[in-house]
């Protein structure tokens, strides 16, 4: 008999993180994890495929605000305005979440295995919004330049947004990420 | 004894290729590649570490290419004009490989691991870049920025000059795809 469990997802995610940074990514196994939080295995693998994927579960939600966001945007909005937007809107979404995601970047920045994961996430990322951008009606090089664009910027600005002495939000790093990028690329 | 074997690499290399496109990475061994080469698998591992690395034997080199061509830019020019001109060089560097460059693209499109492979190696091209920028007195994030826009502006340059109907050389098609990312990033 499996009883209900409030929110046995947040709890195997906050037991995972704990330790992962308790006894390190490798050392840590789901049986562990599950134990931590009080669940069995099986509902372990109800939430997650493997232990690796408690870390990028957000990155679908993501990948669909961040398409959505674009196929959204006004008509008149340029292809970076698009995605800009987009970004912007993912950026609200992650407020909320600013001390998990520090937590999530130290474990992930600590393991070769898991930046090569955040990597293949990112260009997966990009090639979804290259894709939507497309659907708007813009050509390459133009789509795959605007989404990786944009993609950088959303990766150095939730860097930055992470860090501790940080008190800016996500949405105006996002903006101000973006900005930098014009100035570095003005001719 | 070993003999002393006149381009026992470029062969090694040509092997491989072949392999790759007859049989598939994942079936193909490096015992395969140096029979096929007429070499020995100790020769082999003389001079790669194993039969993935033969496909990114050329990384390395890209990556001090890039590295020196943005240290030797002009005090004058800007971030953007310094990674230019290193990416200008290194696609006159490719030229001549252009046969080579479209099979081993084939092939990696083929296979996700080297995908992946592909993925972390222009990860490191970009950190390596900035480093470059950053001793160049270039501020983070325009430096990070700056370089992860040039190797975007790489890998889309690079990607349609292997495509088998292009006719135009690879520096002009950089210089092209920075004019774009510049056409899309303008305000």
């Amino acid at each position: 008999m499996v009883r209900w469990q409030p929110d046995a997802r947040g709890r195997l995610q906050e037991a995972a993180l704990a330790l992962y940074e308790e006894r390190g990514f490798d050392s840590t196994t789901v049986a562990q994890i599950a134990e931590q939080a009080g669940l069995t295995k099986r509902t372990f693998f109800r939430h997650f495929a493997d232990k690796r994927e408690v870390l990028f579960a957000g990155s679908e939600a993501l990948q669909e605000l961040l398409v959505e966001g674009v196929s959204a945007a006004p008509e008149s909005a340029s292809p970076l305005e698009a995605v800009a937007g987009a970004l912007a809107a993912a950026g609200a979404m992650f407020e909320p979440g600013r001390a998990y995601a520090a937590r999530r970047q130290r474990i992930i920045a600590a393991n070769p295995e898991l930046q090569e994961r955040e990597l293949i996430k990112l260009a997966s990322l990009a090639g979804a919004v290259a894709q939507a951008l497309r659907r708007r009606g813009v050509k390459d090089p133009a789509a795959i330049l605007t989404a990786e664009a944009g993609i950088t910027v959303f990766r150095v600005a939730f860097e930055r947004w992470v860090e501790p002495a940080n008190r800016r939000d996500l949405e105006s790093l996002i903006r101000a990420a973006l900005g930098d990028l014009r100035a570095v690329t003005a001719a």
